[in-house]
């Protein structure tokens, strides 16, 4: 059987989401390069594997696959009873891993992208932050995180007292919030996220995922 | 077994979802109103079941659940075998399921969100509608349009040739845009878009759900 293929770039959070749940799962992959900065994620070959132009995908034998959240799902379904097993056992346990999974996606995620963009990415293409995006967008994860903080201050874990796709899901940007933007206290000032934090960030996937990340 | 409770409005997008889904999967269910005029979804008893005070928040039994599109996944696999089956049956329809689920959470919703606040939310309660931010989200929206209708013209349905969550997910912002936001032009421009919206907007499920929403 063919090893599954990446199709990614190591810069990239979502691309590193799924490399993570890779070494998660135990799961030899064959990486291949997208190389963003001259563009080949917007060229026809790559469309033809996703219309979005984004990266990653994913091709499984006759599945090609995008959308990074929907991506590890997939594999940590299709190798259940591999590696850590991060999608709950009880129905319930499952409901409230994607339940998290839902929050990062929704209320995590376009505050913490927006201050990346804003703070790293404009200025390196040229551009000016915008402080006042930045202000609220710090607000609106402040209260995300106030929330986690009561969470995680009642289980291990976001779904429960076991490590899931819900907390993984945070690894990417969270990385770079502490990061290249430099706004560690957003966790540090919370005793259970930073707890939190610590641990799933020093676990061996994903710290092999971090590595190659850029600081 | 008690029924399963649903705490939401009938106005907001995200209840309309889960209803739907409930309908189609023939469950009975206790419709508790969260009176959003009055600030219902902020008060302390409403927070203790979904701290970050939105709706629709669902019980059963022990199990709390926030998050649309968490709740509706749990509520097609606890129900599986009972109505419409809306996963997929083999991994890779799974997958290709929540694939285009995460579309719609990524990329579809926040554009059909942003035109519905601007265009009709805000002019409701006093402000004014920003045209620039309307015209740069009816953009996106026709970027993903033109995506779904290559995708359409491939399969009957967006995950494939079977009505799924990735569909029902779609129903209550195409609605307003449609309706409240007068934007009909964005689906009806394309064949195979139009097609689809005229396929599951007229499933029994959601018409029982659309008639209660204001046009």
């Amino acid at each position: 059987m063919a090893l599954i293929k990446v199709h990614g770039h190591h810069f990239s959070t979502a691309t590193c989401m799924v490399l993570c749940c890779l070494n998660e799962k135990q799961v030899e992959y064959d990486f291949v390069l997208v190389d963003l900065p001259t563009g080949a994620h917007k060229k026809p070959q790559y469309l033809a594997l996703n219309p979005f132009g984004v990266v990653p995908t994913v091709q499984d034998e006759d599945l090609t696959l995008f959308e990074s959240r929907a991506i590890v799902k997939y594999l940590a379904k299709k190798f259940k009873g591999q590696g850590t097993e991060l999608l709950g056992n009880t129905l319930a346990e499952q409901a409230l891993v994607e339940q998290w999974c839902q929050v990062e996606g929704q209320s995590f995620y376009p505050p913490a992208s927006t201050i990346l963009f804003q703070t790293v990415l404009f200025p390196l293409r040229g551009g000016t932050t915008d402080e006042a995006v930045v202000e609220i967008n710090i607000g609106k994860l402040n209260r995300v995180l106030d929330i986690y903080e009561e969470r995680l201050s009642k289980s291990k874990y976001l779904a429960g007292d076991f490590f899931s796709l819900a907390d993984l899901q945070h690894l990417p940007w969270t990385q770079y919030l502490v990061t290249a933007c430099k706004k560690g206290d957003l966790i540090s000032s919370r005793k259970h996220v930073s707890a939190w934090w610590e641990d799933i960030s020093s676990r061996p996937a994903w710290k092999k995922v971090a590595e190659k990340m850029p600081k």
